[in-house]
């Protein structure tokens, strides 16, 4: 579809958002690593390999059941990390916060931030706090910047997927989601669904420790999973054959 | 002053912006690297000692006389790094996008980015895209993060200011904020007064080679050349005097 102007679509992890990436950032900054479109960029300094990686937080509402805006921006920066393979050590972060926004939700907010870095054993190392306008932004966004290190034996990538690998999940799909979703529409269930947010980078670690010749690394987010392997077919040049009654799904959220 | 809000005035770079980031950031995110609170974070990794920095621009206008949010975000950030003595390397950037924005301004805006990130000698290596509902953002907000390095020789922080250190300015001063504020507010003067904004990392350099033990380097931004003075004080705990008629001013500027 041709457009003068920016849709919702174009933030929906979809096809469309992938076009908007291709077409527009990839020519005005063509370089080797932001073409890898990985989660994160990949590149040496020095002696040793860095993993560099950038997410903007926008969830409404900002609070749902099961986390926030804050733990979720922590999150999900460890995990692009994290599924570039890398270690996670130092989180950048930047908040636009609206006029008028409850001190006490920030508190709330930056202590959420606080355990979710300490239970990734990360460290936010700084920061960056705007303020604008009431109207001019709802309520609050974060961005979240990180830095992890790699080993030199590991090589994940989403171009690496070949014929013969195999799918693991390693939860349930789609209770983000749908958290976010009952929540925003007021919908009321009889079980409250939680968001499944967390930092996936002790349990790649584990895997690493295992086997280190993993090929690919997702941490599934707008668009769930069918985007993410969408996109791993197309960076891979690989078909993807999805087995939908082993995908596991919580029964509340099948109920949805 | 009390509040249980947010005001605008938490965001201005004077007094209350730096007690919120004292009162708020500090104690949940507390670590010796962001104490430091320069423009970057310093640290080592591996061999190497690299600068961290983050800034997001919410500047409104997003185009004005001399420049565009997407340039100022640029050289902000790689300004930030330089400031830590940093070679500045990598950037990533993350863009909030308000539903209904025009792609032609989007491609502006980006073109400009990669002119600048050209300019300055820096990659963008890694991005993302967010868009929010019409009336959720004010048109389009820019976060970058950077990564540079630091030679081993430099040592540059506000904490390093000592009796007997000058100040040297690079240029005249609020030439940026006069050109934002006119533009705003749509007020008609006979010369237009243009931005300053542009990369400083090449002065840097050569400053650097120059005379590498240079204390301290600020590229003041919100609250202008005096907050930067007043932080630089506090935190080398040092008195500063200024000299009024010295301080460069163009004509037009001065005329405001």
């Amino acid at each position: 579809m041709k457009t003068d102007k920016i849709l919702l679509d174009h933030g929906s992890g979809g096809k469309i958002a992938h076009r908007l990436i291709a077409d527009m950032l990839i020519p005005n900054f063509d370089n080797p690593i932001l073409s890898q479109l990985d989660d994160g960029a990949v590149f040496d300094m020095g002696e040793q390999r860095l993993a560099f990686s950038t997410d903007t937080y926008v969830v409404d509402p900002i609070f749902f059941p099961g986390g926030c805006i804050g733990d979720l921006a922590i999150n999900g920066t460890v995990n692009d990390l994290a599924m570039c393979g890398s270690t996670p050590l130092y989180l950048s972060t930047g908040l636009i916060i609206e006029e008028g926004f409850l001190i006490k939700d920030l508190e709330k907010i930056l202590n959420m931030m606080r355990i979710a870095a300490h239970k990734a054993g990360v460290q936010v190392v700084t920061g960056d706090t705007k303020v604008v306008p009431k109207g001019a932004a709802d309520k609050i966004f974060i961005n979240t910047s990180g830095l992890g290190v790699i080993s030199e034996q590991v090589n994940i990538s989403s171009h690496r997927a070949c014929i013969g690998d195999k799918i693991i999940l390693s939860g349930s799909i789609a209770d983000h989601g749908m958290a976010i979703l009952t929540q925003r529409e007021g919908l009321a269930f009889e079980s409250t669904i939680q968001s499944d947010t967390a930092p996936l980078n002790r349990m790649v670690k584990r895997m690493l420790a295992t086997y280190q010749d993993i090929h690919v690394l997702r941490d599934p987010t707008r668009g769930g999973v069918a985007t993410a392997l969408n996109e791993i077919a197309i960076q891979s040049s690989v078909g993807i054959c999805v087995f939908e009654e082993k995908i596991p799904l919580n029964d509340n959220v099948a109920g949805i």
